[in-house]
């Protein structure tokens, strides 16, 4: 079949599920989470089999070690996919919650979550996103169509086909987890542009992935390119407490959006500050601003590309800024809107740093690290968003929900 | 100067106001928004001028009738804009409401309500949407970029002077509202394409200038294309309160978005109630489904054509069908997801019909012209949104709002 048409019919199907969604209870989503867990497990054996195989094509196309780490399933990684699902299946169904009012005129004003109706999911390599992704959309009520990485493929298609028996089995149409069987890149533009079919795509990958779905998306996209996330050790921060949080930040799991990038450092503190830095970042290499380095002389240059680097690596850059005005000035420029935070003592900078900095979160004497969906309670996490409508930062469920208003009256007009 | 440098450079001025606004007080905004108040009143002569101008081109262009009592600016109208500019500024301030709470491992966690940055206005002919669209946005702490139709320029760029005037007075910027003051189209396109310093637009007008912005837009977009809102009468509707709701409904005022175009009626009730429909819908042009004709045979037929019809006039196109769910699939088929309602006395029904109409209003036994920000309590309203992120439905001040995370913590790292 052409690859257009396919899609077409995929997106067709998905919204048909969708409609049978709107009214699902919350009992048949969980019957049909707990089924995919249980298949999950049930066939450890056959999506081993099938991710060797993408394993074995991935090693000879000589995709690297941390990229082959990504897509390797184990049997142990294979049993903590199924128990995310159960995890996810004991959360608060989050459907169908009213806020209520009577309004003056006398009639019932009610907004309702509701879902919001199909979601694409595009995204890279590892096939655990695939059922992640089906599992909240399942638990909120929207059906999704899953495109993964085509280095992925076999894993995905055996594990779609596992949640797509268990959903059925439990009463929920098939189609309410569909998967893009078709490796064509053709097939994602055609995804993003099903207008009327597809409610919403979510991207998630490297910035050249996310930056092309966008370009390409007629319909909207929640997203995050990246995260060159930003500290501020300001004049009056604590220096125990600031090294501390800094090499959390930096060292904790350097290759996640939210681990930090660039450091600044107020200048009268860098004589005070700096000289501890390499030790608490053993292992990490320094690149350090004109200032940094007449402090840590042995340390790289740091270029001005480097400040718009996000390394996701055990990789520093350091920059003396002069005040906390010229830290936020950094930060507008050179940050991705991710998480950046302040390390101080003083009230009035830490709100002015709060206030001015525009982005999804902003932490105070924290790490960025906690810039989290599970960290925040939001339940597991589908993805971060850097875009400021509908949702910022961390999306958890809630953030999969839109709303409806009800009007309940008894016979009202306009007057 | 080329229009998409001139375009370019109003973005950048409005970002830079945008930095601005994030932390203006209440007490700032709403000087502001008195001045602009008092500002249009003092200068009710020059705009009187400046609109006899457009009116008289457009008399001399054609325009309709209708068309340019829209767009004249009558003393009276003039005082109206300048009191919906008082009125604003005496809503409660959104900007900075926080819910916080304490996570398990010790920090503090709040979401803060902050203004959405820079939001561009494209518009048609009415000029008072020029004021209120600068207050709403400035309420908000929101700079704006105001685009409005070519017919009202002359209107537009005067009342834009005077806003500037005013909030300059009060120490907010002036390019916190900035005006386009450049009639080519291809402003617009460059408008909607400026990345990094438009965060949101908002275009308002008929079907084609929203489908032509949204085709052409890079940056997020919330919207209305059109209104086809449908009335079903159940066959358990009580007849008397059925037949006042459609008769508001259609004639209370039919050129707005909210005013119902789509009768459905249940067949058990068509002989009960289709007679007494003329009578009460005076003056309104009634096209019929054949079983509707069976009736009323004296209505003209309607067309397919007509069930996607926004008429926005005194017509009204009935159709008969077998069941509520016969009701859904025609509202899932031809509506535009805008407002949608059912009359019943039949509680099942009820829940069936506001599960699966997928409408961003369902209405219970009242009016579709309940549909609105001022009477659902929301304030001024910026517009109706059928998109399904971030706003849906009457969008007031609090949809101009995004939010922000804040972790408040002592050292905290994650673990």
């Amino acid at each position: 079949m052409d690859i257009s048409k396919y899609i077409e019919e995929l997106g067709r199907r998905a919204k048909e599920a969708s409609f049978f969604l709107r009214s699902v209870l919350p009992g048949e989503k969980n019957k049909a989470l707990y089924g995919i867990a249980d298949g999950i497990e049930a066939h450890t054996e056959r999506i081993g089999e099938a991710n060797r195989k993408d394993c074995d094509r991935g090693r000879k196309k000589g995709l690297s070690e941390a990229f082959l780490d990504r897509l390797a399933l184990t049997d142990s990684r294979i049993r903590d996919m199924a128990e995310s699902v159960r995890e996810i299946a004991r959360f608060e169904d989050p459907v169908g919650r009213v806020t209520a009012c009577r309004r003056p005129q006398g009639f019932v004003l009610e907004k309702v979550t509701i879902p919001i109706g199909v979601i694409a999911m595009i995204y890279e390599s590892r096939p655990n996103v695939t059922v992640d992704a089906a599992a909240l959309c399942l638990k909120s009520s929207n059906a999704c169509i899953l495109r993964g990485g085509s280095d992925a493929f076999e894993s995905n298609v055996v594990l779609a086909d596992i949640i797509q028996g268990a959903i059925e089995e439990a009463g929920v149409p098939k189609d309410a987890v569909c998967y893009v069987e078709r490796t064509e890149h053709e097939g994602v533009d055609r995804l993003v542009t099903l207008q009327g079919l597809v409610d919403l795509v979510i991207p998630r990958g490297g910035e050249s992935l996310v930056r092309a779905v966008t370009r390409k998306a007629a319909v909207p996209v929640i997203k995050h390119y990246k995260g060159v996330c930003h500290l501020f050790v300001d004049a009056s921060a604590q220096m125990e407490k600031a090294l501390q949080v800094v090499q959390n930040a930096k060292m904790q799991r350097p290759a996640t959006c939210n681990a930090l990038e660039t450091l600044l450092v107020h200048e009268d503190i860098t004589s005070a500050f700096l000289p501890g830095l390499p030790g608490a970042l053993e292992g990490v290499e320094i690149r350090g601003c004109e200032k940094t380095r007449e402090i840590l002389p042995f340390v790289k240059p740091a270029t001005e590309d480097d400040y718009y680097e996000e390394y996701s690596d055990l990789i520093l850059t350091v920059k003396v800024v002069g005040s906390v005005d010229e830290a936020i000035r950094h930060i507008e420029r050179y940050g991705s809107s991710h998480t950046d935070g302040i390390l101080s003592e003083d009230i009035h900078n830490i709100e002015r740093f709060t206030q001015a900095v525009d982005s999804a979160v902003v932490t105070v004497n924290a790490s960025t690290r906690l810039s989290d969906g599970g960290v925040f309670g939001l339940g597991a996490e589908i993805g971060i968003s850097t875009d400021k409508l509908h949702a910022r930062g961390p999306m958890g469920i809630g953030e999969l929900l839109t709303y409806k208003w009800v009007v309940r009256g008894n016979g009202d007009i306009r007057r």
